[in-house]
Formats: C-alpha cells, structure tokens, sequence
C-alpha cells in the first residue's frame, strides 16, 4: 500500500493569495458595478524589453532551421548565458564569482524549494516573520519544519526570527542554533534592505556555526542606495557559508517567461562534501534546463540596450512605490520599504487587523491589498502594497485610501 | 552545523552519458581526423515545426506589447494548452481525462524525479532492470532506495523487474510487494512496446494492492501497432492507480524547448488522501509554471497544420529505426525494438560485454552507441542505438557497423 508524504497534510489549507482572491470574488459579485484597483500580488505589468523580445525572436528562428537547431542543452544552463551573468551581476561589481558556480533555472521559487533537496532533514531551518511562504511550505513538505500549530501559526521546528518596526525588519541572531537560513534582502514583505555591517553579521554566525545562509535577492535591481549591497557575495565570507538566489522575474519582467539562476559557490563545502557538487548531480537528475528560446532572451537584458529598456522599466515601477509611499503618508499611515524594493509595508490604522483593513480598503476604497497576517504572525497589523501597477491605477489608488480613511 | 543529505553520496559516481563522452573525447583526441557518427544519446535533430515556431512568434509579439503582455501564469498550466492535450491526446482516443487532470511542466525528467515528493519516504519502489536511470537516482535521493552495491550494481531496496530476451522485455509481476511501480512503455532502453492485456495485468496488480504505478509514455507518438495502448489510461481500472508522464520533446522535437505534462487523475487516493491535491499543491508551492511563449508553441502542435508537420517527423525517425533494424541484422546481430519506439536494442556478438562492445564499435566503426550495462545490470551485453539521427548518418553508420563486423 503506497503511502502518501503526511508532511504535506500538515501544510494549512488556504494559501494566501487565494484567500485574496476569494475575497475579492465574493466582493465583486455582491458589488458587480465597483472597479477595482489591485495592488496586492506581486506581478509586473510593463512588457518585456525590445532587446529581449528581438532575441527571443532570433532564437525561435534557429529553433526552426535543421542547420541552427538545439536539443538538449546544458542542465545547469548555456555558457553564453553563465558568462553574461558572471559577468555583469558579479564580476563588474568586484565580486568574483565565475560562471561555472552559476545554475540557469526556470524560477527562484522552483530553486528556493528544490534545494532543500541536498541537505539532511534533520537540519534545523530559520525563516523570518513575516516571511515569503515558499521557504516555510517547502521546509514543511521535506520534513525540516515538524508541526504546524494552528493557533499560533507557527511550525514547532522552524526557528522565527522576528522582523518588527523596532528592529526596522531586520531580524536579530537568533537564539537556537540554525543550520540553514532563508534571508531575503531586499525584503518581500516588508521592503527592508539590509546594509553591508547587518549582512556581515550573519555571515560570521553562519561560518562560526557552519551553518547555510539562502540568501534571496531576486529584488536587488530596485536597491537605489549605493552602499546597499546588490548581492550576499559582497560580503566577505560569504562564498564558504551561503546560497544565493536571483531571477529576472521582477528584474526584466519574466515572471510569465520564467528564468532565473542560483549561484552555489565551488568553496561551500559542509560534511566535507561540496554543495556545489550536491546541486549538480540534483538538477542534473532532476531537471533538464531552461528553454533555449528564453535563455537568449534572459541574456540579451545584459546587452546595452536591454540595460537602457529594463532600467527604465525599474524607475516606473520606483516612481509607483515613491507614489505609495506618499500617498499612505497623506493618509496618516506609517509606511516602511518602498526605497530600495518594490514593496511598501504599512501599519493599519490604531489596532486593526491586517484581514479587517484588506476589508476595509477593499469596500471602502476599491484597492486590494496584501493583509501582512498572511506571512506569518509577525505580519498581524500590517498590509504590503506592491509597485508593480500602473502609474494611473497606484495615484488613484491612493487618492482612495485617502478619502477613505481621512 | 549544516548536515547534507547523505543519501546522495549512496549515489554512483559517473552518470552514464558522461562516462560515454569521456571515452568518446579520449578517441577523437588520438584520432583526430576519424568522423564519428553517433547513435548514442536520445535527442532529437528535426527543427521545431514551423506551426509551432509561428505560434511562438505570435506569442513573443504578445509579451512585447503592455495590452497583451503575460506575467504569472497557472501553475499548473494555461487552459488553452491543458484543453488541447485533454482533447487530443485523450478523449479522442476515447479516454476520459479532463483539463483539470493535466499539470503542463518543463520535462517529464523533472516530474519523474519531483513526484516522489508526494509519497513517504518508506514506500518500496520498483523498476525495471535495464531502466532510464532517473527513477532509480532519484528515489535514491529521497532515501528511498536504501544503500548502493557497487559490486551488484544495485540498490538494496528497490525491487527490480528484469526485462530479458526471455520475457520479451516485458517484466513479471514483483514477487515482494511494491508501492511505486515505474513503468516506461515504449521502453528506453529496450524499445519494447506494452499490449492491453499486460498492461491491465498491472493495473489489476496497483488496485488490488494499493501500489501506484508512475507510467512514461514520453515516446507514444512512435507507436505504429493499432492494438498498443498510448497511454495507461486505456486500461480499465487506471484511474484509480496511475500517474502518467507525458513530453512534447520525442513527440515534437521539444528537447531544447522544454515542455511536457503530467496526468493525476482526480479519483486517484492513497491513506484516503487525493494525490491530485498533493500534487497541486507541490507544484503551487516549489514551481511557477512554463514560459507562456513556450506553452504557445505546445498548443500549435494540435493543430492540423502542426499535426502533419509533426507526423513528418515521426515518420523520419521511424525510417531511421527501420534502416538500423536492418543494418544490424546485415552485421550478423540480433535486435528488438524500433518498431513502435525510437530505440532499438540489440545482443552484443557472443558473450561480449556491452562496454567492451561500446568500444569495438567507437574503434573499429566510429560509431557511437549506448552501452545497455550503463542501464543498470540487465542491460549488460546489450548495446542501445536511437533513431534520432539524420537519415545519411544513420545509413552510415550501419554500413560501418556491417563492414567492421562480417
């Protein structure tokens, strides 16, 4: 008799986006005439870039002739698209990472979840809170996380690390000792980015502890400061303790075409044993590549005129969150983020509930929100509002709000 | 201090493609001027169709332009695309498989290898002996197949079905008791192709049992015998304990394109759970869907245009398999398969060892083929060849082959 994995029967049922989504239905068929403007998921809008679309084109056409045809490609990904990446996100940053430690993939969230693949189930995990469901859900499916009670909303094995308006959400050591790490800078949700001292301080705990940092950064095109570190290579250290995980989802806007990469560095050993090695002979077994057609489209985002295209397409969607963020100022919201990411965490007027405020906003205001209680207690008394929209549709969302509750 | 999973140091060092290019390159550096001609690896070389390369143009165009740019897609795949494979491959064969039922992913390599996600960890799988190696490496992973005998060549708990010239590479029935059934019909490596009545014999085994059988039938589209099922489906019974892997890469040259589809039917439980759910749910939680460009160019394999065109391919490569049939049996072997697959297995001269044959023919032919031990230990003294090559190779090749063996 086969037996199913039980870790997954102890996953809550109604992931969060669908219960926004179920939400928002039942709202629209109670009020059929009210348009909506929706600033919850995080989905880009602006199409693809010219260079990207003409080099998607140019692949398609090789995929059509005999003599330019490709079949299988590399498992970890075309050098041609390795190179671009060493290059351009690493090296001309002064950060040596070579193409060789770089894995193509068909998303961060495919990788996030897949890696948990290499290390023992018995190792103890750290996850922020709030957080970003997948590194929780995924931990929870493989075993790592134990039990999930209800009423806190707490897995009993996952160490939480508080991210709070106090520690302006960047999350202090923990206590336990934590074997892997999920980081996520900038961060989704709250629009924290962390500094080159704060990150220094996780690298030395987990080389101290020989613990694993995965450290997510698919938002670093929106860091503005210049001593915000774009990468966790940055930091000294860093290529003996940590993972990391970008995509040109929210970069170049290919969350519908789907390519991203994973950088495991050949010097990460633990046990004795390469990491590098272990993810190679992982997706070498279990995955067979990214599109060739994509693969040159990702790549032509590092030629000069995918630079000048996506670039802009970055400043419109900087110029939505600057308008949130003043918007929910002129509202009499506190707001944090929004300077060097994409999301705007906000606290709810006086003690409301992050849900009573996503149904506040949507009946009296028409915007969709993400209520932050849906990554995690920590996210209880907050909301994320996302620059992803257009520029039109955040205005008059904030001009809403701010009727609303002014 | 992190732990790695140490199953995956069970695993045995050199993947079999890999130890085949060593050698191969180790050759071609002392004999620079010989042409090797290869019939070894099973990737496809027929451009992609021009109805599929068209609908990716179109969908290129639509990513291109903010009105019909696309960012997330379903998970589990547009409806567009899991409404033609439900019709197509499916019901008008008579089989009641619904668009819900359907999971669009990247590769069936990926599938075959994540769906162990959903099962415990102590369930017993079986697989075939010789068989593709993913199923075995990757239960492997999960520390499902217990410890690896080098010198057996075998994982000491996985049960294997020995497929033999006696049984017509047609596996008994496990005499110990198994939960996961792999099953690959047509068959890679031995081109065997599976009739009704022992198939149903399977079925029969899962229900009674409460086993569930994971069924490739990535290489249907070969299938030229009226009274051979394409899918597992077919049989009655099924749905009630089979997953089937299905692939766009053998059927329309999408090995570089990156398209396949799993089916989960809805009635299929096991400890009174759905594993369409679970299966939902790990595909919500660990992937992010196909690219959308990608998925366009699936669909247009389902029309009539790209229907004809694909056939054209098939028939190509169905001429190959024919040429090498009768190439080897000129050279004085004996040969199975190619008939309703793309591969074509054959018995090395006398009591040679299929390495060693390997070897022979790299030297002696300038032929590149598969050695049927790097299947497992069964497929000792077998050599596998693929018909995915062009025509004049192919006919070449088997010239060589006779001339250096007769």
């Amino acid at each position: 008799m086969t037996k199913i994995n039980q870790h997954f029967m102890q996953l809550p049922g109604n992931y969060l986006f669908s219960e926004v989504a179920r939400r928002v239905e039942a709202f629209s068929r109670e009020h059929p005439d009210r348009d909506l403007l929706r600033l919850g998921i995080g989905d880009v809008t602006r199409p693809l870039a010219p260079a990207v679309t003409a080099a998607m084109h140019r692949a398609v056409d090789e995929m059509g002739s005999a003599e330019s045809f490709r079949g299988y490609g590399p498992e970890q990904g075309y050098a041609f698209l390795r190179e671009a990446v060493a290059r351009w996100d690493y090296q001309t940053r002064g950060t040596a990472i070579s193409p060789e430690e770089i894995f193509i993939s068909d998303g961060a969230k495919s990788d996030c979840g897949n890696i948990g693949d290499i290390f023992g189930v018995d190792n103890r995990a750290a996850v922020c809170d709030p957080v970003y469901p997948v590194y929780a859900d995924t931990s929870a499916m493989a075993g790592r996380a134990g039990r999930y009670d209800l009423r806190r909303g707490r897995w009993d094995r996952l160490i939480y690390l508080p991210c709070t308006a106090e520690n302006g959400f960047l999350p202090a050591l923990p206590e336990e000792p934590a074997d892997l790490i999920y980081l996520c800078f900038p961060n989704n949700p709250t629009g924290a980015a962390a500094g080159r001292d704060y990150l220094k301080g996780w690298v030395d705990y987990a080389n101290s502890r020989g613990a694993v940092i995965l450290y997510d950064s698919a938002y670093e095109a929106f860091i503005t400061a210049p001593d915000i570190p774009h990468s966790i290579f940055e930091i000294d250290g860093a290529r003996t303790c940590a993972i990391e995980f970008r995509s040109f989802s929210k970069t170049a806007g290919f969350t519908g075409t789907r390519c991203a990469y994973t950088v495991v560095p050949q010097a990460l050993e633990r046990d004795g044993v390469s990491l590098h090695r272990l993810w190679r002979r992982r997706q070498a077994t279990k995955f067979n590549g990214v599109s060739y057609v994509v693969q040159r489209g990702a790549e032509a985002v590092y030629t000069p005129q995918g630079q000048t295209q996506i670039q802009e397409n970055i400043r419109f969607y900087q110029e939505n969150a600057r308008t949130i963020r003043k918007g929910l100022a002129a509202a009499g919201l506190t707001a944090w983020g929004g300077e060097n990411a994409p999301y705007v965490w906000a606290k709810t007027p006086g003690d409301m509930g992050s849900w009573d405020f996503f149904d506040l906003l949507l009946r009296q205001a028409g915007v969709v929100v993400t209520p932050g209680a849906g990554f995690g207690p920590g996210g209880e008394g907050y909301i994320r509002l996302t620059a992803f929209g257009s520029a039109g549709d955040t205005a008059r969302a904030m001009e809403r709000i701010r009727a609303a509750l002014t």
